[in-house]
């Protein structure tokens, strides 16, 4: 008999461009807007990419409902699902993403309703995005030692910017189909771009641990 | 424009006899053993319960492959999963409860694998279970805490001793399907049978707090 309690984990993955397809990419296809293809991956500071977002909507006077009903057309990365299933099904996962609750929510459905951390948009009532205050400040790293804290190892993939704090604080993370200036940036970092590769690191990492 | 963003909820449900049977006491009814009957319901110490079961299993030569294949033949309760896919359709939820990952997995299988955070027995080579260490004291309430201190509005549902921390460190909170010594203790609660009266209340909890 240990002392200690048999160590359980917890999987946190990045949301856009991990298992759906990025929503402002979506977005500036729709409405022909250059200006909205900048994303995490090109702009690290997110409270003035997301300024940026919300000026150029406001310019072109496009409305959460429009907005939605482009994203009600996207559906999850192919395989996503697939890989999501499987993962839920060996140990607990919580997504962690720096979107929005009035985006995303047509997509986690179409995932099964994976647990997922974001932010909520500020929307005036004749559907203008208004503003757009974090949540909590690097609420991604936050989250990752809030579940170390309750005594989670924590695993965690994402291909950005933004997921670097979450996937350095975590026992073990992983770059997935991240731009080759992230991936060259953290080459200390194992990246991959098929799901099975990832699920396969992800159980190495747990076993790695003692964590079946 | 207001300083702070928009508020964000999370609901925090128990798992036996809130969402599934309670599965100690299918084990009291399949093997036929009085004392596996007592719950967190009647013994709110946790350890000691937990260490009373752990011996009745080592003397009946109870292994975690024969309990397994008792709770592989559970169902979770009638119209639990309605209510958990309508709760988790408008608002993040998370289940917080005292079992472990070894009794509970094919249940969250059926549930359609909502985020739980729970326990892990110490097993044996052999399948017996030696012991129970929680993964951190009062993990309930500790749960509502990390996800305050995250900056969501967290509301609660529970049936047990086990639930009153976590409803009471919780902006609301409801008992449901509570036994009536538990009900009477704490009537300044609200108290629920029926899973259409527990949502509602759960949305109009979220509404007084201006989520939507």
């Amino acid at each position: 008999m240990s002392a200690a309690p048999p160590p359980q984990s917890i999987v946190v993955l990045d949301v856009e461009g991990v298992l759906t397809p990025e929503i402002w990419i979506a977005l500036a296809d729709e409405y022909d807007i250059a200006a909205l293809r900048r994303t995490t991956k090109d702009e690290p500071d997110y409270q003035l990419l997301m300024q940026g977002r919300i000026d150029v909507l406001s310019e072109h006077g496009i409305t959460i409902d429009r907005i939605q009903k482009v994203i009600e057309g996207l559906e999850p990365l192919e395989g996503a699902k697939t890989f999501l299933d499987a993962l839920r099904a060996e140990t607990q996962v919580l997504l962690l993403s720096d979107t929005f609750e009035q985006f995303i929510s047509p997509l986690m459905a179409q995932l099964g309703h994976p647990t997922i951390l974001c932010h909520r948009l500020e929307i005036d009532v004749d559907g203008r995005i208004i503003a757009f205050r974090p949540r909590v400040l690097d609420q991604k790293r936050r989250a990752v030692e809030a579940f170390q804290a309750m005594n989670y190892r924590v695993f965690a993939a994402g291909d950005s910017f933004n997921d670097l704090a979450m996937i350095d604080a975590a026992e073990s993370g992983f770059l997935f189909r991240a731009p080759a200036s992230i991936a060259a940036d953290r080459s200390d970092l194992e990246a991959f771009v098929d799901y099975d590769d990832l699920l396969g690191a992800l159980r190495t990492a747990r076993a790695e641990l003692g964590i079946y």
